[in-house]
């Protein structure tokens, strides 16, 4: 009989911890505003990205971003086993462009805004099955090109309600590996990794959808903290953890709103996070200077404060265990229009401090 | 030091077989009165599926697909650890809605039409990894919600070129598992197994992204051809086989037109696949009488044919084992209005006949 892995009912322990060998984070200029604009590798100034389209400029970000992480790690795209990617664009299209050219063999993901930890999560049971040395997991959001896909033209400048979030502009991307990543080799490498200190994957939750019946596309935090909640109550029965077993549990793109549905939620089921809560979506803006209501969102927000802000964390030893939970909002232009709701899913991903040789 | 169990550049040879253990398919009329009109689970008279919208109807399908998957092979909703799902559907929402409801940890997928191979590679490595004993890959396509995420509206009835395809309504379901099917427990189970012969994916080649820069969206086995060529090859090389190994070579929705381009394709590189070569679109239409053009298309093409046509033949011993080939055609609508190319992707799983105790 195969020995499995599994945890509980929706969760993995992995045997080995998969490491995360290098992370990097592109941006536009209002998240280089922002209160994170220091820990981001690059700010672009121009929104084009030197692009002729919306959609252009996205690819462009993720590959920048992927190809970044990877000459981080010190390796080459055919060093790169496979690529799972993904972001918000109907057909999965900023994936489709730019990051195809790095010739890597490639599996495309649609998670919405939750993209990031589903191909955390999948990079991770392949290094596990022993599917390759280098895999690597990149996403995108642009704010012009999410608005053009599910909202308004820009130029119509529609009135925002509180509820709703600023899509961030940009790209991270993540190496992972089943080797530690090896101490920096300035200008040639800078992998994520701080003296003995390193940042690994330890375990999963896979997300189910959750369906609240909200039809709100203007409050996704709404839509989404139901499928949070879910993710985490299971991921710490799954794991037989309370909450202070974690140093943060950090959400993706939930905004103020949701924040505070998933705390409510959460006291329905008798656990309290609110002091270890933190989500990307408040991270990465100042809504009082910077106009972005309920918070940021995209495949872009919780990618890039994970490769910019939270793994540092982890690598230094100020975070000892870390759950990531990425949320996503299942809406489209036209399931909106014909009335459907708005379902959630949240994939959760244990990343973990680890000290080695 | 990991043990890889990598094969080549692009591929893994499963150290354990992954059983199919069970698959089901349903699909409309016009598939019904095709040349596999027999081999399917169902066929639905009714277009909407008794739903109201193009998009519900497919969801559908994809659920009733996905449980009669799970109820072959004798178990529930609960017993499946993860779900691989994907469809053509701007934010993949016909997989959003439907097999949500199921309750089960859920990764949603874009391949394009070559969703099933991405779904049965990821489900493999799912079970390789350990990530549980069983595991759904369901995809899904329809004829009318394809034509307005794509096209015109039906009633336009715009002209179609001969190198069009048409796509197919249906949905096809596969549960995989780490230990063979048992045999068929009648009014229980109606496994995938004859005697002691099953059918199990022992290999994978994930596809790169192949853009030649053709345009043409209503050229799409043209577009698509190449990365088959390319998956096919790297298929080939990696695991040092001939054509003479492989006992069919199916590609997922080449059409006429592709098929011939594959082929010129792969005779540059000295291959000859013309005697075991069959395309799943060229399968399950008949051009001459039932006016498909080119062929069938679509992600519920390859997934509806594997499942009734592709995999008895398996399981009966007639093929040892055989190369399934699904092929993408990554284009939207709003990469195709800014003039972009169509970028080709195609997953390989390989399927080998097994006999079990």
């Amino acid at each position: 009989m195969k020995k499995l892995i599994t945890a509980g009912s929706a969760s993995i322990a992995f045997p080995d911890p998969v490491f995360i060998k290098s992370a990097a984070s592109i941006v536009g200029s209002k998240e280089g505003e922002g209160p994170l604009g220091d820990v981001f590798d690059m700010i672009s100034e121009d929104p084009m990205f030197g692009c002729d389209t919306w959609e252009a400029a996205e690819s462009a970000i993720q590959k920048e971003a992927a190809s970044l992480a990877v000459g981080k790690a010190g390796l080459q795209p055919r060093d790169i086993r496979m690529l799972f990617a993904g972001d918000l664009l109907a057909q999965s299209m900023a994936s489709s462009f730019g990051v195809g050219e790095m010739g890597i063999p490639f599996y495309g993901l649609y998670g919405a805004c939750s993209t990031m930890g589903e191909a955390l999560s999948l990079g991770a049971m392949a290094i596990t099955a022993g599917g390759g040395e280098h895999v690597l997991c990149v996403t995108s959001s642009h704010f012009a090109s999410a608005e053009k896909e599910f909202r308004f033209p820009l130029g119509y400048a529609g009135q925002r309600p509180l509820s709703s979030t600023w899509t961030v502009t940009g790209g991270g991307a993540c190496v992972l590996g089943c080797t530690p990543p090896g101490p920096e080799i300035p200008g040639c490498s800078a992998p994520l990794r701080e003296g003995r200190g390193c940042a690994a994957i330890t375990g999963i939750t896979t997300g189910r959808i959750v369906d609240y019946g909200l039809k709100d596309s203007l409050n996704m935090g709404g839509c989404m903290a139901p499928a949070a909640c879910d993710t985490i109550y299971q991921n710490l029965t799954d794991f037989g953890r309370s909450p202070s077993d974690y140093d943060a549990v950090i959400t993706g793109d939930l905004g103020a709103v949701g924040k505070r549905i998933l705390l409510d939620l959460l006291a329905e089921k008798g656990l309290d996070i609110s002091g270890i809560h933190e989500d990307c979506g408040l991270l990465i803006f100042t809504n009082s200077t910077q106009d972005t209501h309920s918070g940021g969102s995209g495949c872009g927000c919780s990618a890039t404060v994970l490769a910019g802000y939270l793994l540092p964390k982890v690598v230094s030893g100020k975070w000892k265990r870390i759950l990531f939970v990425p949320t996503g909002a299942l809406l489209s232009k036209v399931s909106f229009n014909e009335g459907e709701s708005v379902p959630g899913i949240a994939h959760g991903v244990v990343i973990e401090h680890v000290e080695v040789q």
